[in-house]
């Protein structure tokens, strides 16, 4: 009999050339199938919901595979972490219906990208600090433009225009700390690098080279060539993802 | 004519063999020493306040060095930051009396040790999880024995027990943050390990192997032995340094 097991994972990425298995550089997915044989003896290809970019975290990835050995679901969770590196966990694993995918049965997912207020030495590399200014308050109004069902064109990497673009956000959120700056965005489905184009094209707005309204125009004109600069990695961070 | 110099300076510790000058590892007072002669073209040899071990990361250490060379002050901030590695940041740089001296100048010292409520994937180098669980609550009652003037010997790595070990704390603060818990203390001096070992006992009390009279007991048995163990290295930051 196959059982279907569903992994949410926590993960620095950091140390890894990304999410998505890749025969020669260290990637998480190669790292928890690697743990996978270990604990199971089976080799078992997983399925992750978001395909993180280099230096990309997540807080909550999640993954699906299927098993012909059953074994108790806790194994997944601290059978695995025992056999992983420190900076991947798994947070939860729980058995689901067979016909579950972690990549297909996704209803949305949200991101989270940290701006750092300050240049620091701690933790550089969870955070992103522009060497510029910008006024937040600019930067949220064009936000809202982001809000409905859009074809996304505009924000997504050169080359990889391929099929369509649409997809509908759902939430934009902003949060200031005392050191930090989040912005939280949900949508049904993300392309590649949308978020870090589109906070590199709303940053821009808050440093006036863009007004509010010419962030309107950039996302209906569907030329990425029209939007700013895909903003680095490691302060982008996969925070959940829905089903049903 | 001779400039003092006093920079104030936060650092990650994780890719560090500590503080302190060593031949053959990669230490920041080497790196700092690197990134001033770079930019100045002498070589200066520089005195920090603490002398934090491996892995122990500084939101506030202070250095001091004398120089030659007039540079605008701007420069021992600005400059030395284009020149040192990004884990290691200059916050200040101010031109102080000439019998300014980081080390005896000071007249207390101020450390934060961050312990996670969780194993966490994302910050691991940056707090430590104990893999027991733990009462906060007895733990707090026992750090007020802490307070005033006492011998720490208990308290102190073996082999480093010379000359005398009376110092004088002069404050202890719990905060319960939603994931971590912070353990901020300050004394006139610590001696080497103090703040580890401290911590380390405190835990034994929390998870019941001590009562809370028992840590006053060890505190005045001044016998290393009787305390608990010495915990890791990267939940411990050199918060500040006090000066007149």
């Amino acid at each position: 009999m196959c059982h279907t097991i569903k992994l949410t994972i926590e993960y620095d990425g950091s140390p890894y050339a990304g999410w998505q298995l890749q025969p020669d550089a260290v990637t998480v997915q190669g790292k928890i199938e690697q743990a996978l044989r270990t604990l199971t003896g089976e080799a078992i290809r997983i399925t992750g919901a978001g395909r993180t970019d280099t230096g990309v975290h997540a807080l909550g990835q999640v993954a699906s595979f299927q098993c012909s050995r059953h074994l108790p679901l806790k194994a997944y969770r601290d059978g695995l972490n025992t056999f992983l590196p420190s900076t991947i966990r798994i947070l939860e694993s729980e058995e689901v219906d067979e016909t579950f995918n972690a990549r297909y049965s996704a209803k949305g997912r949200s991101y989270r990208y940290v701006l750092s207020k300050r240049d620091r030495a701690i933790g550089a590399q969870y955070a992103w600090c522009p060497d510029y200014s910008y006024q937040l308050k600019t930067m949220k109004k064009a936000s809202r433009y982001l809000l409905g069902e859009h074809c996304f064109l505009s924000f997504c990497k050169r080359g990889s225009e391929k099929g369509e673009f649409m997809s509908r956000i759902t939430s934009v959120r902003w949060k200031e700390l005392t050191e930090e700056i989040h912005f939280e965005i949900s949508a049904v489905r993300f392309f590649h690098n949308m978020v870090r184009i589109i906070l590199g094209t709303l940053l821009e707005v808050g440093r006036g080279r863009f007004s509010v309204r010419d962030f309107r125009d950039i996302l209906d004109s569907k030329k990425r060539e029209n939007a700013g600069p895909t903003i680095p990695p490691n302060g982008l961070y996969l925070l959940k993802v829905d089903y049903d």
